[in-house]
């Protein structure tokens, strides 16, 4: 076994945490505040190669592993949560489009999104219909060289703001999961409309409805086979699931960072607040979880950059490290005391934004029957 | 033993609800959003008694019990969360100004405030001082008929909309707790500034600091004895701390409930979502838990309005009440899923409301350090 | 309302705890070790009314209401858990044979029972049938004026000790929860034998399988209406699972009282235990919930007293109440250090003992499953 | 990064767990029942080489690394989780003596530790003095050759079986942790007494206390630098630390095993109980952050192995790991029902003898004290 970060992954970090200092956190309320969207940023990020990571060179990406994608997840999310958005969404879209995508996809949309140019985003959820994917009712009919959608999706990050949409459709109804396929689907194209939420955080991602109403979409805009999409492209949340977690404690770690300099520095009753048990122990708990999780998740992405299974070991990351790093987020406000509830510290829109990726991505419900079917059995998945 | 309502306040309870539902709940958020404060509400509670309740009639208040204050709490929060300070803050003022104010502060200041007409703030907490008032650092020094107060208070609630406020600050230096007093202070008196806080919630509560510079303040303006600040008054917040538990048990209790019209609606894999234990089992631990609170906190208003100690039990509510609160609603954005993150509910309001409550009126820190010394003796208070 | 016990309440409370502190705890470890019966300290209990609390006067019992039922289940068992089971099974065969036995059966089995003098156990689960009633395999069939009873009981508290078994059994196969009648077998009656269990505490009990081989019972011992037991007798349930909590309480916080002893006099660095706030808070958070818990309990028994319904309370009580008491008396081992590990102190012998009952009269699975139905609706029940 | 097992260690686990099953855990009960020391089978593990891992070949042990030792601690456990002390206790003893005992002790004390013919504890508690080292009263005088000791050691594992301890005492009074040496005193010695005490579990252990009434110990059986054991011997414990964690994870683990099956099997309202939210939930809850506790205890002895810092890393490992293990192993119990209580199934034995290492080396807070100290800086150490 060896746990030693290769010499470039230590480096990475280095660069990507100097990045995060000087570069994200000044702006990080900023975004939150304006609601506008940071495409300079995002250039920015494309340009240290954040935004292609799993794209590989032919596309203009960096051809990254999996393990290096997660230290920019949790580097980035330190200094602004939603930038991390440009890690893990695009990750996994560069797997799907890479493997699954037409030529002609590729170059016009996967090389501008590794490039920080281009913005996609993935339309599944329903608004009848949350991780359950046999309930699709979005369809997409074939109608010669092209398909005709129609449908509404929602809960769609970066909706709002996304130059194309990759949407999961029934293109055989009555088949559940194995009728359904996906389309690469620009913004511009006519019948298109978006509706963007006022969320309680991940304001900048600009999350919202997508509407499609009777959308041509050519045949070679189809992701994968027909009717194969849940089997060809789930695969791909195994990644988004780890980086998300690591996403979400980057952004518990920065702030158990703040609030441990907190504590060493305010006093009461004499002493610094350190060194009361009361609030060094909650401290210590949450600095001991996030730890462990931090390293589980780095083996599960280590797993998956050697093709091993690790289905069950993402949804761990994701049921888990949310939660917790919610819960240390929200604890740290409360040892500000007073101070921790405004916002002139970061630390009230971590909470609000770490919660967003509770839900996004699948729910604790969700991870937890799926770590039920992977080591009880399938028959035995709960439901 | 008798777990019964009376009449009146089963009564009381109906009005309230209806109240909250009509014409507290749909504003709730108008006032987050723009940050006014609501002042013709305040007066609308005045008219209905809700701002004077332990104000004796003497002075135009409602003269109503512990109890029959609670459950305003409880249900004013329902509708609007930060619409109960009017209820929680002016008990607490009542019971201190009506005991130790002069005649004349009573008249022109108890009376219009139990009317809804003017709004009076607690001044007690400093930059450096959170809950160890024997680090008050204001100072008010007596010449002749007046005293001159200078100083800084940080974290009041209605700071930047209050037209007074009861400001503690030491009229005897060095002598720790027994050289505290306190001053009933006009918004308007020379030397008064104001800044307000931007906070994660409570917003229409304005909450910020406030700036003393050599202000004058006549000496029928101090409220109590001159150094007996800490002993007459702190007494009050036996009751405030009570009051706030079943203020943020309100906000929970109407998130479960609409939580569970929630999952009773919405369905998945072919069933209510209410059938699924995963989702059924945390809202029935919650229910469970703040049921118990609650009805523990009655009892703790009993106590007090029979003049029994409560001390001990106040603490109690005051820890769990708010922790148990902010947990329970987000577990329900959590069970609302991508939904339950929008601004289209009230759930994430909530939940940024009632974290400010966890920190207000003393931290979970603090409560416990008081139980400690209550059970366990003061020799072994836990610091 | 009315939070104050009666006198008469409040000198039973003294009775029972001198009662419990001199009689009961000397020998609370003896029973475990030895496994023996105490027969003479049953009849001890009987003569200060404990086994026949429910039982009116006609009966010879105490005609006690069951909130003064539940004062006494709370103090015996902070000298002697085990014991306390005479006071809960008691109090719940009371109810059922005064409500629905024949004349016969109260003289020859209720009154004795209230006396202290017989024991009867009841017997409903099944290896194979848990909670799930409709499941039951025991039979009964009709031979003119008597029922032959065949089938195997499990997990029955007092088995290899009672004088009689209240037995459950089908009358009518295939109509489910609707085909279910109830027996007095005595245990001498042939046909009967008894398999004892060794368990990891609640050893005084003797808990075991009871089987039934062709037992014949005259028809005048069938309890209440054929085919109606499940309906008739389950709202005994509501009664022991409130009293089963607080038996657990009175465990835990005669455990705190020990415990907060312990670190009042113990010192570590200079200092008493009860100083640090690692050792104080976790002590605070236990002795704060078990009060919640324990006034919710007084108010479902008053509620059953007043015959309100108290099902959703009963349940509450009884996932929370065993819960809570098993991690405090884990908690007061661990403060203890090593010497909370042995035998010497009875903290060991509580947790073992507690443990039982976290699973006897349904696990907390059980509890919530009746708590989402009453709360969320039948339609809802999560199954 | 390689979070691969190399060939030999994934061969070892297979074999351990082999021996486990066949040979220890079929007489697991049998040395609690009996209290009888199973010296037979700790030769058994001597030829496995399981009690000299730590040691070197010169003295007869098998010279593995730390990992290597942590998969033994963790699969002997899942048979007979007191026989892993032959893994846990001899790994501390070897690297302690190895490192500072003189050549004699070496010959005769590591040597036959090594091969399992001999026991050593180790003895640093006192009655007054838990985890506070400077307090320790037990003093040991020069006199020419020898040292005359005198103290009493309380709470040591092995004490009735032991032939040999590792005592630590003062040999400089006033000098706090700077005035501590360490000794290896036969058993046989005049003047040793050993008092053993009934525990909750680890029976097997025979822990107790241990009398020096003025011994005679040769100078050359002092282990390590007078005045220094303190600072050359407790690095140990951060082995061990780790290796306990280990200990408790397998016990844990093994049960999750067990109880996985369990709720395949068995049935309740006509389906699987592992199909149950509530029953599959939980269980899925314990297996993730046992994963998380037990990848990151390999990384604590990697890293040891690898001879970097791992000090705030075995705390970790000890303070989280020994709890959820015991949680873990009590919810199983709970979740098999009625015969989860019994003595037929090793649960509840489980359950007991874990709680003994909740306490053994270090209680939580002992553990958190650690982290916070190198965490937030020895100034900010909490007291």
């Amino acid at each position: 076994m060896d746990f030693t970060f290769s010499e470039e992954q230590a480096q990475w970090r280095e660069v990507l945490r100097d990045f995060a200092r000087h570069e994200l956190a000044p702006k990080y309320a900023h975004w939150d505040r304006t609601g506008a969207f940071p495409r300079d940023l995002w250039r920015a990020m494309g340009r240290l190669g954040l935004t292609g990571l799993r794209v590989s060179p032919s596309y203009g990406g960096s051809g990254a592993d999996c393990l290096t994608t997660g230290i920019a997840a949790e580097e980035i999310a330190r200094g602004d949560f939603n930038a991390a958005y440009a890690v893990v969404l695009n990750a996994l879209l560069a797997e799907v489009l890479e493997a699954h995508a037409s030529e002609v996809v590729k170059r016009e949309w996967l090389a501008p999104m590794a490039a920080g140019e281009r913005l996609i985003a993935i339309a599944i959820t329903e608004p009848g219909a949350g991780s359950d994917v046999a309930q699709i009712a979005a369809r997409a009919e074939r109608d010669g060289d092209r398909y005709v959608l129609t449908g509404e999706k929602s809960g769609i990050s970066l909706a709002s703001v996304a130059d194309a949409f990759v949407v999961f459709a029934k293109t055989q109804m009555d088949a559940g999961a194995r009728g359904v396929s996906a389309f690469l689907v620009p913004r511009e194209a006519p019948g298109v409309s978006v509706h963007r939420y006022e969320d309680l955080g991940n304001v900048a991602i600009g999350r919202g409805s997508v509407f499609f109403e009777r959308v041509e979409v050519p045949v070679d805009h189809r992701i994968g086979e027909e009717n194969r999409a849940f089997y060809q492209l789930m695969r791909g949340f195994d990644l988004s699931r780890v980086l998300i977690c690591l996403q979400c404690l980057g952004a518990a770690m920065q702030s158990l960072d703040e609030t441990a300099d907190h504590v060493r520095r305010r006093r009461a009753f004499g002493r610094p607040l350190a060194q009361f048990q009361g609030v060094a122990f909650p401290l210590v708990e949450y600095h001991t979880q996030i730890e462990m999780i931090r390293w589980f998740s780095y083996r599960a992405l280590w797993l998956r950059d050697r093709g091993l299974p690790h289905t069950k070991e993402a949804s761990m990351c994701k049921w888990l490290g949310p939660q917790v790093a919610a819960q240390a987020i929200h604890e740290c406000i409360l040892l500000h005391g007073h101070y921790g509830y405004t916002k002139d510290l970061p630390l009230e829109q971590r909470l609000r934004d770490v919660i967003g990726l509770e839900i996004g991505d699948g729910t604790a419900q969700t991870q937890k029957i799926v770590i039920a079917r992977e080591w009880l059995g399938k028959a035995y998945k709960p439901c």
